[in-house]
This record gives C-alpha cells, structure tokens and sequence, in this order.
C-alpha cells in the first residue's frame, strides 16, 4: 500500500485542495460529494439522475447490504455496480456505524461487533475481517475500514478507549485487504471524539499503518460545528497530502464548504435526499420548505438561473401541492433537485479552487445562503 | 358541435380501428392509453418518463384537484398542464366516479351530487355545470360530462334511473359547455349497466344530444370480463364512427386488447402504477410478481428483448430485492416498466391495425401472455 497514483492533486488554494482519484470503476473529481444509496438504491432517484446530477461515486452501506440480499450473493450477482446498475464508483462503509446506531442487541469485544439483524433477529458477527471480507464481496471501489465510533459527548477514557480499538481494527483491516484485487483501495479512519490529543494520537497511528485515503470518522454525530471544524483542523495537517482526505457523515452545504476550506476532498451524506422527503430544497438562497404557505401560489421555480431542470422549471406552487399531497413525485422531484444542487456546489468548489479564487468563492456563497429565499410574490 | 375534424381515422382492420384525435395541447394517436396521474402527478415518475414511455395524453381527477389545489386556483397559475409541467394533452374526469367511491358522506339529487371533502371535511356541491366549470379552469383538453355510476351487480330500476340521470346530466353538461375555447372537447358517457336495452336507449340518447367523442362507462366495476365485451358489443356500433369512443377504467392488458378489437379507441387505468407500487411488472409473458422468491438469483432481466431501458437492463434480483425492501425506487421502476409496456402494446396495436395484421397479432400476443414467464434458471 505504497505509493499507487491512485490519488493526483490538481490544485490547491490555501488549504483547499482540488485533484481526481482513480477507481476501478473510473475517476473521481474532488472534493466530491457521495450521495448514499443505503440498501443498493437512491431513494427517491433513478441512478441515471444520480450520475446526470453531476455524482462520481455513491456509498452504499455494508450493515444493509450483508443483511439483505446478503454480500456472497450480491457477489454471485457480479457485484454491487452490476447489480444495482449504477456501474460506477462506489465506496461502502464497514457496517460498524450503522451496527451502533440501527441494532439493539450488540456486544463489542477485542475480536469483532456481535449483533441482532433488525430484519431477521439472526444474531450476526462483524470482525475488521469479516467487515472486509463483505465489503470485497460487494465489489467495493474503497472499502473502509471497521471503527468504533463514539457518541459526543462522551467521557475521555471511552473516547481513548474506541480510538484505540478502531486504531489494531485498522491493521487487521489492511491485512485483511491483502487479497483485494489491484486497484481497489482501503481507507483508515481517525477517531478520538472532541479531544485533539487523542485525535493526534490517532491519526498518527493511521499513517503509521498506511492507507491509500484517510477518512475523519466520529464527527458530525451531535457535536457543534466548531468542534467538527476544530478537530478537523488537527488532524489534516498529520495526514499525508498525497492521500485523499474524507470527513464521514458531513454534512449541510456549509460544513462541506467550510471542511473543503481546511482540506477535506470527500464527503457523504443522505441530507440532501433525506430532506427532499420532507419537503426542504437546497439551493442557492439556502434551505426552501416547500410546506410552507408561501409557496401556494408561486409559479415561479425554486431558482430561475439553475441549470438543473426540475429546479428551473417546476413551479414553486406545484413542488408545493405535491408535498402536501404526499405524492411520490414531491420526494422524487425534491431529492433530485438537491442531490443537483450538492453536486453544482462540488463543482463550482473545484473550478474556485483551480483557479485560485476559492476564497472568494466561499464568501459569496455563503453571502447567497445568509441573504435567503428570494421575496414571495 | 357538429363536425370539427377533431378525429381521423386512418384504418379499420373488423371492428378495430386506429386515428388521430387532435386537441389544444396535441396530437393523439390511437387507440391510445392514458396513464391516470390523479392528483397532479404519476404516482412513482416523472413526466418526462410519462412521455418517454410513448403517453401522449394523461388522465387527471377533477375530484382530487378541485379538492386540492383547487380549481381556480390552477386556472390562476395557467392551468394544469403548465402548472404540473406536463404540457400535453389531458383529459378530466367529471369528478363523479370519485364521488361515489371516496367520499363517505354524499347526497344525490337531480341537480347535483353533494359530498363532504375527504380532505378538511367541508362539503362540495357537484353539479354538471359546476364539474364542466372546474375542468374548464383545470384547462382539459377533453371533458367529461357528470355521470351516475352504478355499482354491479345492481337492480334493473337502480341502473335505468341513473342512466336516465346520465343523459339529462350531459345535456346540461353539453350547454354548460358552450363557453369552452375552440379545439377543446366534451364526451357524453353512457350507461346502463348490464341490461342491452338500457345501454341502446343510453347510447342513442347520447348521439341525439351529440358529442365531440363517447365514453362508455359504468363497466370495469365488479362485472366478468364478458359482460363487458358483451356491454361494448351493445354500444359500439351505435355510435358514430367518426367520433373517438373511450372505455372508462379499462384495464388489464388483455381487457384492452379486446376492447380494441370490439371498437374502442382510448382508455385509462391506474393498474400499471398502482401494480407496479405492489411488485408487478406487465410484460409480454403475462404479469410477473416480483415478490416471488424465483427471482431472488436471477440476474436477468425481465425481457430482454425489450425497447425500455429498465425492462430490458434491470435485474430480476433486484427488482426482487428493492421490492422486498420497500424501496422507492423498485415502484419508480416498476411503474415506468408498466407504463411503457402498456403504451408498446398501444403501438404494436396500432401498427397491426394499420397493417391489417390486428388478427394475428391478437393471437400473438395472447398466446405470449398464456405460456407465461421464462422458464426459473
């Protein structure tokens, strides 16, 4: 896992960093946005809305997917971007955060997460190992390794105890990557919760490993923004500058700027189609509720000047009746309309930072985000 | 309304025969089905996979629109087609159906239907005015007049004092009509139940007042299948050949061939969205139940010889697996398979016709549906 030119900065700016990483599967822009296709599907999106909105790479999430269909068979299947059809990159989780936050019965050991699957009851193990092993199953363009991930707040020694323990997974993990077919890559992940000693302590031990990409895990799990940016700000500076950086979870469009802003190049979450679900837009002029009344009778779209369609032609006043009317297409219309808008930003952020005005870029952005929703008519 | 060259038929083949009815927004080929997008919108697609799959007219309910937004409320918003984004040719119920089977509490009278709103309670008088009124601020291309229909099986007495109803209703209807823009169009409905006679005394009743095109309706309720063909047989060759005859709610695709092949023009049904919400594709092979653990290995697709993306490119384990997980986008998938399939059989119906080949293709394509799925791997 030495040098692999899997990763090439372009640019950067200031502390802004803009290059392409290369996948089995093909390339990816950063700093790139993964929507999250939980179960195998974008809920509420066509995969082909997905890449046509500007999406490199998705995350699927291992925890679903060795549940149901189950990792040998989604292997027997061709693998993941086979089965799904997406057929381009995709990085999975190691199952281990959404172990801690959807399962009810689990133990924790030295060996591995022992819990109960909330499908079938079937009580299921999940080693650094076994999380790798299913992840290579699934055909996984960057696995991750397994961590414990820990709460804010939470005390000190519990916070030391899981960064420790995510710190051997992450050995076990890379030797259990040996088998991984060339190309494929494994990334470790920092904890260490709110404590920037414990979060120096372990991204040093991260490197001291070596992983093709680093990610930055426990945040954006209750902590203020501050925090998150703080403990950012300690940690990328240890990580080495020709590896891919990724900050787990993150975020609203204005963690994502302001994590580009300290060095971060990848970043997942399911805000943008989880809030199309309940009626909110993102969009230049910040979060839009399409519940409310405001929007009854305005023809006008959410933003004229977008180049997304669905955001520059569907009247404000339908968007509106169609959340209210809990129909389908609401949901529909709305996650693709935001999964639009985090991909533009993405874009607009790489092209700020190859040209060198990343500053000026994020200051404006967030002048539009402050100033808010254009007056109702 | 005498004659407006709104409808030209272009070949007969027996009783089938396929045209062109024009409206204000359109062109529409027929026979021709319309997928039925209730309250504003498809349920599970977008429109522009609505038009992609081959639709070139869409149903809309008065009932759930005048409801929510409101009638003129979307006249004021420039009308249903630009506010849903549509911009095709569409086609409004007269409200009563709804009436009868989704409001709890209505009260029936020679002038009007009253009911109370499923949605805040309030009650609606329906009168046919105020239904031509409501579909004209909705901007239908094609209207339909204020009906009673009759539930079967239904007492002789009941079926023949609704169906006198009916025709004094589309007389009223007719008049309340006058004031519509040139090049929109207004269909009488008859009924009767499933009593000959009283579908004869419907259909010339109708005639004499005379329409831009005929619906029958009142079937597709509870009957057998050759009660209906037997009902359509009664009425068909009653009505002018130059106008478009429409059977109402209709159906599974077999119902369609068979109505075709007796003379009918256009259809609706929401059987290939709310089917396909509950794991049933329509193919060539007949219905096929996704839920079925046949297709849990199965990496095929549906029918691979098909012109539809999805048909054709999507896994049969997936479909399986996003079916068995609730996911959204298996009825996004399964909707739009369902609707293209439709609207290809409309085609291939229309070409036989034109071709003079309907017979065999009937054959054909029932002979398809009986021998079944392909064989399990």
């Amino acid at each position: 896992m030495t040098s692999a030119n899997h990763f090439e900065l372009a640019a950067t700016d200031g502390a802004a960093r803009t290059g392409r990483l290369t996948t089995p599967h093909g390339a990816v822009r950063t700093p790139a946005f993964m929507p999250v296709g939980t179960a195998g599907a974008m809920k509420g999106m066509h995969w082909r809305e997905v890449r046509d909105a500007g999406s490199d790479i998705v995350l699927g999430n291992t925890y679903h997917l060795m549940l149901r269909p189950g990792a040998e068979r989604i292997a027997s299947l061709g693998g993941l971007q086979k089965f799904t059809g997406w057929n381009g990159p995709m990085l999975t989780d190691s199952g281990g955060f959404q172990v801690m936050s959807l399962s009810e019965l689990r133990k924790l050991s030295e060996h591995a997460v022992t819990f109960r699957s909330h499908i079938d009851g079937v009580m299921v193990e999940l080693s650094p190992e076994r999380s790798i092993e299913v992840q290579l199953l699934l055909g996984a363009d960057i696995a991750m390794q397994l961590d414990e991930c820990v709460r804010l707040p939470a005390e000190r020694a519990d916070i030391e105890r899981a960064m420790q323990l995510s710190l051997r997974w992450g050995e076990r993990s890379k030797r259990a990557f040996e088998t991984a077919a060339p190309g494929h890559l494994l990334f470790g992940i920092a904890q260490g919760g709110d404590v920037p000693e414990l979060r120096h302590a372990s991204a040093r031990g991260l490197v001291e490993t070596g992983f093709h990409g680093y990610a930055i895990g426990g945040l954006a799990v209750g902590e203020p923004q501050s925090v998150m940016l703080a403990m950012i700000e300690e940690v990328a500076p240890i990580l080495p500058k020709d590896r891919p950086r990724y900050l787990m979870g993150v975020g609203t469009p204005e963690d994502i700027l302001e994590a580009v802003a300290r060095g971060i190049d990848m970043f997942d979450c399911v805000m943008p189609t989880r809030n199309g679900r309940h009626g909110m837009a993102f969009t230049r002029f910040g979060q839009i509720n399409l519940r409310n009344a405001r929007h009854v009778d305005d023809i006008r779209p959410l933003d004229e000047e977008s180049p997304w369609p669905s955001t520059r032609d569907c009247a404000r006043a339908y968007l509106h009746h169609l959340v209210k009317s809990g129909e389908t297409l609401g949901a529909m219309l709305l996650s693709e309309i935001n999964v639009a808008y985090y991909q533009q930003l993405m874009a607009d952020i790489r092209d700020a930072i190859a040209q060198g005005s990343f500053e000026s870029f994020r200051a404006r952005t967030r002048e539009g985000w402050a100033r808010g929703d254009i007056a109702p008519r």
